[in-house]
This record gives structure tokens, sequence and C-alpha cells, in this order.
């Protein structure tokens, strides 16, 4: 039986020298790939209880939206600034150049919410940092954070030590 | 029962004078909103053969991933330019203000493939006409197009006219 990364394509030296590069779309494209992504990070939510799943733009649309959809539970989007058309909150993060602000609607978290992060790969761990600052600051419990792809020596579980993290596919060592 | 826009926030105003906003987020944050949605959507494509849904980031993916996911076929990410890993084509199109081009790779669409298009919202079309012409390029066919909001004034249906389009909201008169 196939397992998700059967599907994945690698491509090397990409976007410079000496990186592997991971292409979830191979695996999104083809149909048992999709299905099989969505099960398999579905099943790491298996006797958590929670009240919403959180996702960030644009790839962590791509994964939350059908979770959240088959938990009959509400999508809350995480969008870069200036998209959001209510009143939001806001945290900024920094990138390998410069740096990156995504905001989320004051009213989609409640104080005592239980979130869901998903997302489609777990790096350096900066962008779930902040998004679970901006759930935390509206009085949300992140209970957990899942994940298609960990990039294990990128080190993100350092980042994110007081979460639980789960994900689909380690890659280390390359 | 409810219905979807029962879960819609109109935002009169934005993001300029005389704009009424249809804001999706309020019903994607909602369980019972994201759940009817999707449904809805998903039911405009009862009797339609095809082989994939495309979705253009970064709210098709919303809708997109779990329509394909639920009908077991492979989703086709349609993004902005220099986001995909891979060969690609490209297309641009016009905007208000200046002009936007996406591309989809190379072997996402085989020739012969039936392919259904999913976004939020349609209003002049723009996306639409740029995405098929991507699909067709590659010699898949547009077999259906689907949208949660269809803006009616704005004519899209007009632009897309050779095309089969169902929406499940339309606002008009306004």
């Amino acid at each position: 039986m196939k397992k998700v990364e059967d599907y994945m394509t690698s491509i090397p030296d990409f976007p410079k020298e000496g990186i592997i590069f991971r292409d979830i779309t191979s695996v999104l494209e083809n149909k048992d790939g999709l299905k099989l992504a969505i099960d398999e990070m579905n099943s790491l939510l298996e006797g958590v209880e929670f009240d919403c799943i959180a996702g960030a733009e644009s790839r962590g649309f791509i994964f939350g939206a059908p979770i959240a959809y088959m938990n009959n539970k509400g999508f809350v989007p995480v969008r870069k600034e200036g998209k959001l058309p209510r009143e939001t909150v806001k945290a900024s993060y920094d990138l390998e150049y410069g740096s990156a602000t995504i905001e989320i609607h004051k009213d989609a978290i409640k104080p005592g919410d239980k979130v869901v992060l998903v997302d489609d790969l777990i790096a350096t761990g900066g962008t779930m940092e902040a998004t679970a600052k901006l759930i935390e600051q509206l009085g949300g419990e992140v209970v957990k954070m899942i994940f298609l792809i960990e990039l294990v020596d990128l080190k993100g579980r350092e980042v994110l030590s007081k979460y639980d993290i789960a994900s689909v596919i380690k890659y280390e060592g390359e």
C-alpha cells in the first residue's frame, strides 16, 4: 500500500543549493495522494477535543478547510496583512529576508476556545509561533498543531516546545 | 432552517463607498456555515463527471480542497506567479489597478482531463477566464465552474458565457 511520501516530489537544490524542496502539489494533484494526506493528518486529531481549526494563508487553507469540514468545526483563516475586512489582531515574525505580518479576526476566537492549528509544513516554526500568539491574545488555547511535513533539522519543535505537535512525514539528516 | 447567506456578514462601503463587501470568513468561521457552504457547493456538481478540481489562490483553496477530497479527486492549485516549484504555464489578466499573473504546473492537467473550477466568488470573471485558458492550453476541458457567491451585476457570466456556471448565492441590484 502506498504512503503519502510516495506521492511527494522532491526537488534537489531548490530554491537554492543544498536544499531539498518537498513539493506537496504532487500529493494534492493525485486523488489518492490528497485523500491519504488529509486522512492521515486528520487521524493525528484522534482523541483531541477542540472547537475550531485555524490555518495560515495559503497552503494552510488546503489542509485546514477539509479537516474542519470533516470534523464539523469552523475554519478560521489566518491571513496576510490587509486582507480581512473586519477588526483584527496582528503579529509579525521574521523571515529569512525581512519579516511578515499575519492577522485574524478578533471575533473569530472566543475566550476559552480550544484551537487546532493546521499547516502543510513545519520548518523553523515562525509562522505557527506568531499564529499561536494571536490565538492566545484573544483568549483561545492552542490544543494541538498538526502538519503534513516536518523538517526535523530546522528545529521548529524547539521554538514551539510548549505545544503539542504532530506530523505525518518527518524528513531529517539531509 | 438556516441558509448559507444567514452566516454571511455584509459590510457596506467596503473597500470603497457604494460597494457592499460580502465577507465569507463569517461563514467559514461558523461550523454550521462551513458545512452548509461546502455541501451546497458540492451539490452543484451532481451528475457532473470530472477528473479533478482546480482552485485559485487563496480563497479558492478553502472550497476547492474539501470538494476535491469528498469526491475523491485530485486538487490542482492555481497559484500567483513564482510559487510553484516545477514547470508551469502562465496567464495574465487585468485587475482594477494593474494586472496579475497566475500559473499551474504543466503536468497537473493531462490532455482530455475534465476539470471543475471552484472559487468563493464570481465578480467580473477575470481570474476564472485566465484559469480556464491555462487548463485548455494543457488540453484539459473545463466542464463546470462553481462559486459560493455570484455578484450578478458584474456580469462575469457574460465573460464566461461558453462555460457551465453555477453558484449558491446570487446578489444583484445593489
